[in-house]
């Protein structure tokens, strides 16, 4: 009898895994358990879904489940939702059909992704009130956006899915409130960075900070009345986009293990405490590689990844998973945002650093070039060693891919003099021949040299 | 008497080294001599000026004559030649109005630059024979070009500024001709990627390989005749864009030592064999990051850094100079073409390394999401021990800063593996979740596995 790897969840870090474990051992049996109906899907894309630049829900389909079975020799089950793992039996209860059955595993990969927030206030559970998650949630929200049609849209939340949602919403012709409990947009970024893109989005939308929302209720027969700190808004449905949470339940009933972020616990290789258990993507942690601790940043590329490694390491093929340094970049309207590592102060110093911070602006291309771009370049260092902790930068062109040489730049654990060396590209389409980031590492060596 | 600090030559090296030398040492005296007329310009801006992008050729200058006189306090004096340095006497003799002069320094920088390299032809001198070095040249061009009008242009050598060139004219109109001595475009790039450059340049213009030009005459009062390789052109102008050299005589005359690439060759502060002699820029070497010996690369950023840092250490506080890794990049009509590092295995041979190369082509944005471009990435690493070694990427988008990425994990001496498990951003708009480097470093390092 061969091998058998079990797989529950069948999105980015399930089917990374079934895909590679097939490709590593074509003998292993692959049974992947998805509760819903859709796999292999980029979630996000969702945003552009609702806003109609994606012009149907199959087009975020990756690979279809007929690729995976016939194509790749994957025995993919729709609709089979896992209700319990029992580690000691190396065994699983699935339940299918009002029916539930024990499955024996060799190996077993909890790939059950994470949930979105719903704060639990009054109103949460009206139909107009959505969140944004899988493709039914896109589907939903898009339905009613078209068929309706609302005038008035809240977003409650000011991250990634948040303002990228404000986009769509508004370029659907929404007046648009965005909603957000803590004193500015986009925390995970320097406040240099975050403040930019507050004042471009209050040109087009209104932002409400520092206050949660406390409820929403019915005003005549379709309006909702949303209350935060004392003020009221009334709009024509809501979005909830207030961050996600690691779908924990199934393991923690289980015993496995959950790290310091809430999110499951692994080794190098994805392991949980049981040996023959893994986990990866949004319902697990992953290892920062400026702190060396276990870090929870759900994001596609991360499962992606760890799904893929572990594919190998079960498929006997050993891989460790990769660190992470929290990079990411977002749409907003007409900017383009983006962080990596410890980006801000604040967080920089609860991890024990020392830290330092500059932000400069600096043209997108050569000044006498048609048609530069103010790039905003914030740099967080620590004090005591020069190391390069993380940084964020914002600006209507040049910023998706330069924040990655800062992410290859903490990969290296450089110092801000060896950031300030970098032989990097120049030519006047592109940029200043000193680049937004050389000028920004230049001001903070400066600053360190001072010191 | 205070020190004094005397700079031949008034572009990028000289000006960042004065600028850099007076903010370090306010009571140096600085004296720059500068054999033209103009200070501080951005050449690689003369081809968008000659395309018209750039209106003014003043737009092109930095900073004015006046404000490194008056407000850095630099004694810049403008139509100064100098005919002879002195190492062991520490002067040099300076030319201007037809007198001659000896002048004493304590510290010296030559920052004389490069000039054009013309093939010493038949009808090299005629007057529609152009080059493109400075920014007289550039207003000469433009002129001709918007005064005669000519019809046709002939280009002599497919690099870089060829190509900035045949774009600019053929933008205004001109029927162009590319003619490369050698079997393709873009030499330092891999062949992969110089491919896609030559096919789009071949939509715009006639591109003729493999043989050099043997001389230009004249048909009647106006034409000229290029003859190459048995072939004959007939064409209004000729812009000779076949590479520059260093400019070494003076130095060479004076016993200071050239290097192995021809340039001069200094220490890692930019010292030359003459402890008080320094030399920077277009005419001198600079230390390859990845094969630690001499390299000559003449590009702005390199210049205006090892100006910088020979300003900072004259000034009293010593800055070793960068390392390069020839990260370069260019607007080649629609595509941005950019290459760093070892980007071709021959060039990695001969360095000593045993290189393997894969070139993937991956889209620039998530594959629903509206408008994907094809980027082509070409990575070269070492076998033996899986040492990213270069890359050249070609694409219409999210090229030129993606460059920069390679040339950070160059310089921090990662491997393919480390390069395939850098955390990179990721949003549907400006990239797919596994970015094209990481997909190029996921197919390489399975080469290197298999191996």
């Amino acid at each position: 009898m061969s091998e058998r790897f079990v797989i529950i969840g069948g999105d980015a870090a399930g089917m990374s895994a079934a895909s590679k474990a097939r490709r590593s051992d074509p003998n292993l049996e692959i049974i992947v358990l998805e509760k819903g109906e859709w796999v292999s899907y980029g979630a996000c894309g969702l945003p552009y879904y609702v806003k109609g630049e994606v012009e149907q829900i199959e087009d975020l389909v990756a690979i279809t489940p007929e690729e995976f079975v016939e194509k790749r020799n994957i025995d993919l089950r729709l609709n089979h939702e896992v209700t319990e793992i029992r580690p000691e039996r190396k065994s699983i209860i699935v339940a299918e059909g009002g029916e539930e059955q024990e499955m024996r595993f060799d190996k077993l990969l909890i790939a059950v992704g994470a949930s979105p927030i719903v704060p639990d206030i009054p109103g949460s559970d009206m139909e107009e009130v959505f969140t944004l998650h899988g493709l039914d949630d896109g589907k939903e929200i898009r339905s009613f956006v078209e068929e309706k049609p609302p005038d008035r849209a809240a977003i409650v939340g000011g991250g990634y899915i948040g303002i990228e949602m404000a986009e769509a919403l508004h370029d659907r012709g929404l007046e648009v409130d965005v909603i957000e409990g803590l004193s500015r947009l986009l925390t995970p970024f320097n406040p240099d960075v975050s403040d930019v893109v507050q004042s471009h989005l209050s040109e087009r939308v209104d932002v409400h900070l520092n206050d949660f929302v406390e409820g929403i209720s019915r005003v005549g027969s379709e309006e909702l009345r949303i209350s935060f700190g004392g003020q009221e808004i009334l709009s024509d449905m809501v979005v909830m986009a207030a961050g996600v949470q690691p779908n924990v339940q199934l393991a923690e009933e289980a015993g496995v293990k959950l790290g310091p972020t809430g999110a499951i616990s692994t080794d190098e290789y994805g392991r949980t405490n049981f040996p023959d258990v893994f986990a990866a993507g949004d319902c697990a942690e992953a290892t920062n590689t400026l702190t060396g601790g276990p870090d929870y940043v759900p994001l596609a590329l991360t499962a992606n990844r760890d799904g893929r490694a572990i594919g190998s390491t079960v498929g006997g093929d050993p891989v460790l998973l990769a660190e992470i340094a929290g990079t990411a970049v977002l749409k907003a309207f007409d900017l383009e945002v983006a962080r990596t590592g410890l980006a801000v102060e604040d967080r920089a110093r609860r991890e024990g650093f020392d830290p330092i911070s500059v932000t400069i602006k600096a043209p997108s291309r050569a000044g006498y070039y048609p048609g530069p771009k103010r790039i905003d370049v914030s740099l967080v260092a620590d004090e005591t060693s020069g190391l390069l902790l993380g940084g964020s930068m914002v600006g209507k062109e040049g910023v998706s891919k330069r924040i990655d040489t800062l992410a290859a730049a903490l990969s290296a654990s450089m110092t801000v003099s060896e950031l300030e060396n970098l032989d990097l590209s120049y030519a006047p389409p592109f940029g200043p021949t000193w680049d937004p980031l050389l000028t920004a590492a230049k001001v903070l060596a400066g600053r360190l040299n001072r010191l």
